[in-house]
């Protein structure tokens, strides 16, 4: 029950009404990994720079992360930096460094071609298609992208599509990609390009799975306080694609709980700067705040109020 | 388990990108008696002018709304005229001419003041305290309110929600009221001013119910089209509050349903252009469209992650 990720692995400055970090552990497959190992083994992907401090990544070796993956080249690494607005619901980018990223040609290795489960993180989707063709038969693929890829590499995105099973993205990007505003006509329209399977994120407002046969709801968390929205989405991706990799079963009933795990982790990826909270979270915490969003939209059976009185 | 509305009753002028529609039935009195309708009794108290077309309230008193607080005034009717953008998302007021409701003073019939179950609909608080004291002694407060009362009647306001026991609110009106971004830290404060319950809608994003107890968050449903959001939040408050009076209970497992039926009225009111969904609409569809709301955010208890593996 193998699990791949590919993304980046990054350095973030992150400022929000409630501080600010610099060179943070960031990136799409550091807050994967940081989720999926509580599902399952994971396999990492990606590059750092000669000046990045791997013994950040030690705390990912303990939960059963395999790092032979994380190529470590000549240059600066990867480094992000952003400011979020008063409501967290925004942000802007300061500065993108891509370093070693810029010139990350993937290269699986052998021990990791075999990969059952496979998450293509946020990169440009010509490369995410060059993975996919080193892995020999994964079992279910699921991918993420970005505004800046759909409007710069439409051609290679809707390519890659056709071999996705699971496209997650947020409400922004189904919406761009689609060309259509409502979510429902979105998914159908993403679903006829390939993925039978999509997931929206929409942030505090929760997230919609769409399959051919289930349209499946999670509300966001209600928490006291939102600290970092970043990497949630990514955290998110790792608690759903490890708990389906964990059962090694995709059927509807664990689809459905595969969102509401994957809305746990990125709930609580949100309640410190970076990947921090993931850091000292427990399994046990992730089973509770679980069995907290069941109780978050569970209801008995109603009293049916047909006949009218 | 008589459930008494007091609110407005107009002619709306609408424009959506999917047509337009000139002087129809609307007011907030009126969707939330065509929804409690489905529910209990109700007995509508408003105002119209001599200009109003009487006829076309006649199907609610075929669904046993009593009409007789309706006082027709000497003047035009309260007509308002807005346009929706293209996501239906925001709207633009084009015009409200108060009429009749600019005088407008509720005096509840002799026979009204015995209502258990009261809804006090979007007008000023001043009425609103005023029409609390002339019931006697009901055993459920619920109201709306606006932007509009919140900057202007704020001392007002604080004063009436001392006697009411659910505010049902959008999540602008809940941070504008308490000052605070957060829904929950917002759901709190108000509380604190005496409502236990409160009800935070968020349109496609679905509503949220916070008592002293429970937090609960029924989606928004996901519709092929949503045609027109008007009255969509009284149709909300209709179906909430009408199927607390029809149960005669306010427990947690009842708040719960209730917050359903009232996402559902809302759900349906949408489909079509002001009050007419709500028109043909049946008990069998309300039930129905219940189900699949349980559909879309049930899961089965799922297998615990802990140990980690």
């Amino acid at each position: 029950m193998s699990l791949l990720v590919v993304g980046s692995v990054a350095l973030d400055t992150i400022e929000t009404p409630f501080g600010r970090v610099s060179d943070t552990l960031g990136g799409s497959a550091t807050f994967f990994s940081a989720a999926a190992s509580f599902f399952c083994p994971v396999q990492l992907v990606g590059v750092v720079g000669h000046d990045f401090p791997v013994a950040e990544l030690e705390f990912l070796q303990r939960r059963g992360v395999d790092l032979a993956g994380v190529e470590r080249a000549s240059g600066e690494s990867f480094r992000w930096s952003g400011v979020y607005n008063y409501d967290l619901n925004s942000r802007e980018t300061l500065e993108t460094r891509l370093g070693v990223f810029a010139a990350f040609q993937p290269r699986i290795p052998e021990a990791f071609r075999d990969a059952r489960w496979l998450f293509l993180g946020n990169i440009d989707p010509v490369l995410q298609l060059d993975v996919l063709q080193q892995v020999r038969a994964p079992e279910l693929v699921a991918c993420d992208t970005m505004n800046y890829w759909i409007e710069g590499r439409r051609d290679e995105l809707i390519r890659l599509l056709e071999h996705v099973n699971v496209l997650m993205v947020n409400d922004a990007e189904a919406r761009e990609l689609s060309g259509e505003f409502n979510l429902l006509h979105a998914a159908r329209w993403i679903q006829a390009l390939g993925p039978e399977i999509v997931v929206v994120k929409k942030g505090e407002h929760g997230a919609i799975l769409f399959t051919p046969e289930v349209i499946f709801f999670a509300p966001g968390y209600p928490l006291e306080e939102i600290f970092d929205p970043t990497g949630a989405g990514d955290a998110f991706a790792g608690g759903f694609v490890g708990y389906l990799a964990r059962n090694g079963a995709v059927s509807s009933e664990h689809l459905r709980r595969a969102v509401v795990y994957g809305s746990a982790l990125g709930s609580f990826a949100v309640e410190r700067f970076g990947v921090r909270r993931l850091m000292d979270l427990t399994a046990e915490e992730i089973d509770d705040r679980v069995m907290h969003f069941r109780e978050l939209t569970a209801f008995d059976q109603p009293v049916a109020i047909r006949p009218v009185p």
